[in-house]
């Protein structure tokens, strides 16, 4: 099965009055579940958008259904604005090999 | 009366603070009333925005009023963003009937 | 190998000043090339947007690579501005199967 | 065959450097042209937005497939932009009739 | 005194949340005060944006204060976005006279 | 009659390759027109937007069709991109009175 | 000490939940204050953008600096949006003096 | 190291039911830690948006990391939506040294 | 007379088909001008935005007028597209006085 | 010197007009210079955005002054729109060192 990448804008808005311990849960669920996607190679790169609770990735998926089903497995999903951008390879990768 | 197409983009925001049983309830009446529209043809093709709770579908209605009646009538709409595109034949269909 | 569902949008702008065999020859060279990929099962469904030199299409490809490629093939290729969206099945059409 | 109400609001930029009598001619074809579409009810009302080349206007159609044949038969299409809204029918015209 | 018409473009968001009689009432008081208005000339043309709770309608008033006065009326103002828009005279219709 | 106040926000683009003799004549054309708009009051108050060959400003006109003749009879309008947005009087101008 | 004027576009956004007698007490108050602007001089000119819970206007101030304490002394500063252009004298208002 | 220069954009918006006391302790918060940045040379200049709860300023930091780690220790920092744009030396600053 | 201080953001875009002495000599013009400003403090600190024929800058003028005299005195201004922010004190620079 | 990790997405739009053998010889001494910017480092990933004449990259520089010097160093710098985004590390990628 051919790996996708996809370029993935997630911005993270919780709201500022959710009390302190279910944000502390639900931020840690999330990390632990990253982890688990950075591990098994969904997550390839990702960084943080300075200033902001928003990250860009490199994720790969064999579609973007699966695509789909990673990203919406994330604990704070309900609190996401998500962009996913399709990507073709470009040729200066193929020279690199 | 001559069907026509249209391109229906819908984005639901639930509030995060949903009770869960209200949720659950929502959602079930949502995919009841969804299949009736995919059975009745209405609903003709649909896939999901990867990584959003929204999707975009071709939708089939004599008009845009019975259109409006058809989006109207799903139990999320009160929660939807909704954009309609209308859709003109291209040259390309007609060959390949 | 799955085959991915793509929405793609193209609006085309020829300049107005350009010599009328120039654009037959050009039009007719992507109407061939585009009967081709809908022979091909590339294009599975495409429409006008009404008013506009513009159209919106279900693409089908292994991948974003492939996907460059087959419009990068068109001849109008170098005077289109494309978006190209990423689509995820959709549950509902799990049902109708 | 019901006629469907169409919201097109059209932007046509003709270059300055269009030699005077090629846009004199162009200009004399268009009045032409709308003043059959308004008599044929195609153009239903239409008004200038104060201080632009563009109107906007309530066009009449089967579908939005004979909207296009109709907005693409105008001279000045190739130097146009346009943009198409799908009407549906408000309550408040119901009462009226 | 001149009647000048203007494009109204009207988006109306209640809160979810907002209890089912309130909305009962205010969406009442909204019809009756519309069908007035309707009555009275000063919404002249009136559509639903397919898929939306918003409407774009043809207006006419002796001013934009006047105009502001009239949809300043409608009780489901505090909850409306409008966006008016100046419309003038276009040739076309004063041909059809 | 009443006399209507519009804000008018218009920037002007002469194409940069424009020969010097044919801008010092439009510009000159340009100026005088606009004196004779501000003597005769149509012009109320113009400001230029720092930095940019484009001027914001409160024009009065009887309506928004005489508001596009007065704006259509500068000799840069064909170079001209203008927004129109109609003003409603303010109470804090009525106590002033 | 040279007078600056800047466009000022202010939208107001008061919570539709906002009990009705705090509503009236802070209107009351933004209009006392908004009347001492204006017999200032602070406040030039001010319109009402029809429909909207808005006001573009013309404000005087020797600085940005000075014009910031003045707006965000109106009691609705708390629900404004606030847009300010800098406006530069034109020529056309020489000629007139 | 190298010392990075980025614009920073801070729009705040903090909500208004936010009870008084808390407000205060927020902001006083605020203020001293922003000027412990400015002390440290973090923050080298500040201005405020006129008529907004905003500002931009220049903020130096060892890299985009860092810059992040600045911003986010801020009190303020969960009612923030920031912009980073880097910044590059420009020609015109070597020649003044 | 007070220094008013301003954010300005410069998009330079130079016909691609421009010849290459009138390039040269423009450009060369243009830097002359732009370290005078420079030395005359209109121009205080400018950065490049990486990756762009584009700058940003705090300039300093007594006013609006005077700003948009200095910007446009500059060579390229013909291809340039400028935007300009007001900028009011912020209160951290005050306590670091 | 500590790496910086840009996100930089670059638009190309050659003049359709161009000459064929200048394009080719454009296009050649692009991809040389490219290929020398992969090898050493600068370009780190890089993908084309489908069905546009654009791509998105992880580049590395020391400074965004550097990453400039990079960027106009590509014979296609005069025909490219470009944006910068600045990277923070994000913890996630701290983890799986």
């Amino acid at each position: 099965m051919s790996r996708q990448e996809f370029l993935v804008d997630i911005v993270i808005a919780l709201p500022s009055d959710l009390p302190p311990e279910r944000r502390a849960e639900l931020v840690a669920a999330e990390s632990a579940r990253a982890r688990e996607l950075r591990a098994a190679g969904s997550i390839q790169r990702i960084w943080r958008r300075p200033g902001q609770t928003a990250n860009v990735g490199v994720w790969v998926a064999e579609s973007a259904t699966e695509l789909h089903d990673l990203i919406s497995s994330l604990p704070l999903f309900p609190w996401m604005s998500v962009r996913v951008g399709a990507l073709a390879r470009h040729p200066l990768e193929d020279d690199h090999q």
